[in-house]
């Protein structure tokens, strides 16, 4: 079989390096073209790349040769770990030229004809792209995966959604530094220390979660009639967004009916069926004092999120805490899996 | 003027070296006796504690030899740092033999003649004092301070409550190792992580809430309606425990009708003029990534408390994050401010 | 191919996690047996162990029953995780009942009857363990590999003795907490601090070394003719030890012959066709700032060390840091790599 | 008594912030000029600066509006936390102007006609600021503090040097992230991990050693003849740089009689009677585990070093560790004594 040459835009970030990661030896994808910004165009990818992960760099991807960030006519997905504002302008140029974006950016994310996808959560929104591509008269598309701490969050909410009719999430995060990006957060603010702020996170919290959560209807995404209130914090942890959330239904689960529903949850069979979808897609741990961030966040290679310390909440129906790898199912492998939706779907 | 003599009981922990650096110079009280456990006793302070103040040992305390932990007969007020299954033992004969034991430990926070103090939210409830005595035949008496991270919590709380009615509480904690003792959380737990778990903190937070903030009817408590939910993580911090908080009120506040009240929140004038009473109590940071735990916590010299992000909720009516000094406010400061407390009313 | 059964001694620390993990699946050897203390004996090992590896614990595993640390008549190695004082006591019972005892612990290291083994570095020293045997009167035997921070510097400078012929050696380490096992350090002692001092340390360094680089005389170790000093730090960082030498040889090798000494450093043909032995065995990184503790440590599946800094030294020769995985290359792995080295020369 | 009117050069950084909080209530010094890069110029110091201290900052000094980095005509002493290339412009144009700039910055330090000043232990060296005078034409001059790791080593080998010959000195050292300044280091290169290179650090440590211990002869200084090694590493510790040296002499000298001569180390009488001259200048800490980093830094005001682990040398004679607080004593603090020396000495 061949592979489909797909392109990497932002390959050198830390969002950048866990595409290469995840990419060298896709099964289906084969990495075309790595795009730079202008002064690194002509350069050896492995010269410029400050490598920070614990896998080592593959060495054919450290010999490419990076290039503008322009469609290049064989490419025929772009993963996008571009910054909010280049994305405005670079991956509608993609998309234009035919090529299918895959976007961790924030810039679409929250655009009524653009799918906010997690593939166990809301494949079927990927019905968005038709009318995207009719309206914007493009070829390719752009499809978006969550910001990194809603993914861990939405991933554990979604099966109690359905199941009991979620209504309310008082969520608070701690969040690791990886989540800033590099070189994002100086030592000097986060060794020993506590930071409750990040730039836009809890909107982005806020208002995703409603997205992913929405329902269908006709060729709109019709939000989840979920408020959300959300308290960020940053850590002084490498990788791996823990979240603690106070929970409200519209009909109050047992704890236990709570645990069976998220150790139940799973997509649907194409779903289940892509590389990168983990088996399971949530770890229920019962262990008093789990999960924690640097103990479970490999779990499913990055893609399985761990729930535990399901309870009671003396305010709204349930607590609980989720921890998810924000490198992974919180960014590059939730674009993988999504471009792998996209194939399994034959939209690719 | 003769200081008056006091006791440390449980002298060599976390939170017994604290007392011993905010009473080795105090103006008001001179350490007569270091209480140990029976394999210390006769032994030199200076040689069986192990040290971890950034500031020097007091030579006269490090000279010192521990006694048991019985009332010598010359103390007046013993501080107590015990675990509590020993408080519930060793405190009762203190008070039963004329000595006011303000005491960290848990044991008796909850009883329902007990203070439990923090003397500018609720010096009024030092009435039960008399009760306690009376029915337990006591010529001394216990009065404790609550849990390191309901400290910081209730001091932001209280100015909220009295102002706009304080109704529900849903909190997110993020606090210091140094809240578990000595050697308390092993290094491989903490090193780059985050544990959701600490246990008994959520209901002591939720169950002292609403006590301190009770009011005083005769020589009873009753306990404030107002509904707490806590979710508690030990982060990899070394002191200070922050707290982010989503708040409900019988009246909805503005942001500025809420900061206001957070400014101008102090103690009573005998409370205001004790040693370790800080002004301002509750220092307001408009900056938006603020409080941060290693940054703030030594304000008002580890007495006051930062109250940040003060802002509206999505589905209560404000958030806010606080922070305290987990073994200042949160614990030995406490109970020296209360102590202070009881001379200046005249019970000691 | 049968596997051969064989034995975890002290399988629920930190060490004997590493055992696990690495012979769960081990193509030549099957767990037949997991040894624990008396309170353990009949009881589950996934209910016992506090798991604190990032990869799960295999279930087949988690479902075993412990058994006393006596030998069942059927395991023919046992891979020992205990501590000095166990060891002495129960190596020495499962050497004389016929089994190969592959030892982590420090007890029997510098016997001179021992072989303290890398298997890149001395294989021939396994010759010892003959008259080991003959002057015990054991069927079995004890193999030991060396303390964690030796295991890093002996391999960085095998090759440069072999070549220049060493003679002295400063060196300084950062070490991890992982090092001193579970619960090991406490938290409040490693946040954001350095201790100058692990009990015990210098000496294991200086003396170990001297017998891993020394010469098979007949049936005895010469050691090698080189003075070591060490000044050791315990450093917050979870797994990896940081080695920085200054060395001095018979012959002052240029750096470029030292570097290429390093990279062209491999065992045997025995030892390279081990399971366990990583290619290439030394890493050598010429980036500036490598290398370091969290980024190298997984190279070679822990089995690599990475030498970086190769550099002239104005009082000695040459200068060069080294990094190791204290839990594989600087204990279970090298023990399971010795074990490996058994079999392959026919002696189990 | 009149203050003295001085300014400080980069005030914003993490050293100008120290010298904020040193000078901001100092016994003779006045800050008259806050001076900042162009874009600045204008702006309220209190409004521009990111505050990192623990302590608050002064509100005085918060209101003080920014100027250009020119003599305003009135200073008289300059205080200089530049880096090194805009040291080299800015520096001798206060110095022409008839300013002492005390300087932090590496820029001139190595100058055969700039003294590279520790009070207690080269003070005599300020006989070179006379011919730096005559020979450039300034009315004010250029006086040094050494970088932050060498002036806490020299610290320690001064004593010995005089005592007992100082020949030879193999260091590593272990420096905090504060002294790569702000943002300085990025948390994802920091957190759990140890980074084995800081750029130019170790020439540093290897030439100031020899300037500062040497002697000097009429307006010169001859260097001491000292070989240095130095092998840098940057830690994830805040504030404090530990370094373990192994240590040569001409004369051998006991463990005892090092002890002795570090702990009576001491300035000459000017020097013991400046503000900001710690007594005593060395702690010697006997216990086996000291110093410690983050438990240590803050002895004598962050201006005495502590040195523990006094202890042969297999190699050499004697090793040891000792501990400064990288920007008080390594930066900001030494800086002020400099400029307590050059009043106490009538230069001023």
């Amino acid at each position: 079989m061949t592979k489909i040459p797909v392109a990497i835009l932002g390959a050198t970030g830390t969002v950048g390096q866990n595409f290469v990661r995840l990419l060298a030896d896709h099964p289906w994808f084969e990495i075309a073209q790595l795009a730079a910004s202008a002064d690194r165009v002509g350069k050896r990818y492995g010269d410029e790349v400050r490598w920070r992960e614990r896998t080592p760099l593959p060495p054919h991807v450290a010999a490419m040769t990076m290039s503008a960030a322009v469609p290049d006519g064989t490419v025929r997905i772009a993963f996008s770990a571009l910054d909010a504002p280049q994305a405005r302008e670079i991956e509608p140029a993609f998309a234009t030229a035919g090529v299918l974006v895959v976007s961790n950016a924030s810039a679409f994310r929250m655009a009524d004809d653009v799918p906010l996808l997690i593939p166990e959560v809301n494949a079927d929104h990927l019905a968005l792209l038709a009318r995207q591509r009719a309206e914007r008269g493009w070829s390719g598309g752009i499809v978006a995966n969550p910001n990194c701490s809603t993914a861990a969050l939405v991933l554990a909410l979604a099966p109690l959604h359905r199941a009991f009719g979620l209504r309310t999430v008082t969520v608070a995060t701690l969040q690791a530094a990886s989540g800033a990006g590099y070189p994002g957060v100086p030592s000097l603010d986060l060794l020993g220390n506590v930071i409750p702020y990040i730039g836009g996170e809890e909107e982005k919290i806020e208002t995703e979660t409603r997205k992913l959560l929405g329902a269908l209807a006709g060729d709109r995404v019709v939000e989840a009639a979920v408020t959300v209130s959300a308290m960020v914090h940053r850590v002084p942890v490498v990788d791996g967004h823990l979240v603690s959330a106070s929970l409200g239904f519209a009909t109050a689960p047992s704890v236990a009916d709570a645990r069976a529903a998220l150790a139940a949850f799973r997509g649907d069979d194409v779903v289940t069926g892509l590389p990168m979808s983990p088996t399971p897609v949530i770890e229920v741990d019962d262990r008093a004092d789990r999960p924690q961030s640097r103990l479970d966040l490999d779990r499913g290679a990055g893609m399985a999120i761990t729930v535990g310390r399901v309870r009671p909440c003396p305010l709204a129906h349930l607590r609980l805490t989720a921890l998810g790898h924000n490198l992974v199912r919180g960014a590059a492998g939730a674009a993988v899996q999504n471009a792998e939706l996209l194939v399994a779907r034959g939209v690719v």
